[in-house]
């Protein structure tokens, strides 16, 4: 099971789960394996109430943090792995299949990061914004003809992997590697970066406002596969602020029919 | 997930569950992780009415069988396996933490064996009796501070981890080995063999009534200690079949004060 460390440094978060007893069963199995930090997004009041009172109810749900969206939830976090079947579109981000997980969270935990664990609403999981906010998918594996689980089963059966397996694969302690990797950013410096560039984007005119969506959810993706340095973040952001206010200092000339390549551009 | 073969020598036991969402759960589970033979052993009629007939309710749930004791429902199999938190009393057979568990049932499906998964009900778990039925204990590793999981969760945990790990860790085929493993005996032969050595006992007047439960269970784990080859048990029954046969040929004694030292004693 976790150490006090790794527990600390290991949020479950459940995005708008529609079932009382799916919500006490998620916060069960995390008592059962020795979690103890849990993150509610966008919850339903209803069944988030009833869940909550439950005769018996782990403490977990009596700890557990509200958020309205995921970005908000995870915005300390430096790994945030998304759950779910993949199987009905081409993934955007590396998948990896839960018995390969544990050894990657671990290096992520030795290293100082903080990881996230995200589980969809029972219906239809997780929507593709909130998958653009995971830096990993990871994929249950489940018989094809079968492949859907019931949330509070993926949850214990998530949670046993992790436990289990990050105890058995502990990763090396960053003061015994030779050149320590640093931690990522968290995932609140990221949104920032986001912000930024795309407020850089629209003053340079980088492309038309039907591609502002497009652009935002790649860019999404992008960010979290570079996992950038604090310093590399830092000088990034430097380098737009600097872009944006030489941008901003001089009005944008008219749009004209010829308004150069990168106009019509996308990121893609 | 397990090949045909495996799927079809590996059976999930489930003694008197109480909540139907709990039966679906688990026959659920079977269906995600590929598994398709369930037992249900003295089913309360209310609740497996209900999970059978619930919407959407898995193909195994309609192909289960009932039986009326544990004894019944693995009576075929080789290696049963119980499951359960262990920790409140010494267990009487060997136990092993589920993370280990897959390379012995993979061994045990090499051989030709059959391999039975059994989970007690919500309250309180399996019995002392339906314990002494199994060959070997598994237990999930869970938080002291709160070990006892959900059925349906434990199930689904259960079945991830065999279905994952055996296929990693696939047990040399026993044509490929020199000496091949005979596969050990089914539950219903230890039951016969059970049988036939305590009416020898009583012919014999081994020892008073108020001993015979205890030795009843003792001789159950005893005979599962052993792991008898086919060839193993045929002897054992042909010479009880010996004993018994000249012991009911003259009538024994009349009970004296004084009746040999083996007659106050029991298996242990």
């Amino acid at each position: 099971l976790p150490s006090n460390f790794q527990r600390d440094s290991f949020d479950v978060v459940l995005v708008s789960p529609r079932n009382p007893l799916n919500i006490g069963a998620a916060a069960r199995a995390m008592a059962n394996f020795g979690f103890a930090r849990l993150a509610v997004v966008a919850a339903f009041a209803p069944p988030w109430r009833e869940a909550r009172s439950a005769v018996g109810a782990p403490e977990v749900l009596a700890n557990a943090q509200e958020a309205p969206t995921l970005a908000e939830a995870v915005r300390y976090c430096t790994l945030v792995v998304g759950t779910g079947t993949v199987n009905y579109r081409k993934p955007e981000q590396r998948v990896v299949s839960l018995p390969a997980l544990a050894p990657l969270l671990a290096e992520e935990l030795a290293r100082g990061g903080r990881v996230a664990l995200v589980f969809g609403p029972e219906k239809h999981g997780l929507t593709r914004e909130d998958l653009s906010l995971c830096h990993l998918l990871v994929e249950i594996p489940t018989d094809p003809r079968q492949p859907s689980m019931n949330l509070g089963q993926a949850v214990a059966v998530c949670l046993y992997e992790v436990a289990t397996r990050m105890i058995q694969n502990p990763a090396q302690p960053a003061s015994e590697t030779i050149s320590p990797p640093t931690a990522a950013v968290p995932s609140e410096t990221l949104d920032l970066l986001t912000g930024l560039i795309e407020q850089t984007m629209q003053a340079a005119r980088y492309s038309p406002a039907s591609m502002q969506a497009a652009n935002h959810h790649d860019l999404h993706l992008l960010l979290r596969r570079l996992t950038l340095s604090k310093g590399d973040s830092r000088r990034i952001l430097g380098l737009f602020r600097r872009i944006l206010w030489r941008l901003n200092r001089k009005p944008a000339p008219p749009i004209t029919e010829d308004d150069g390549p990168s106009r019509q551009g996308g990121m893609r």
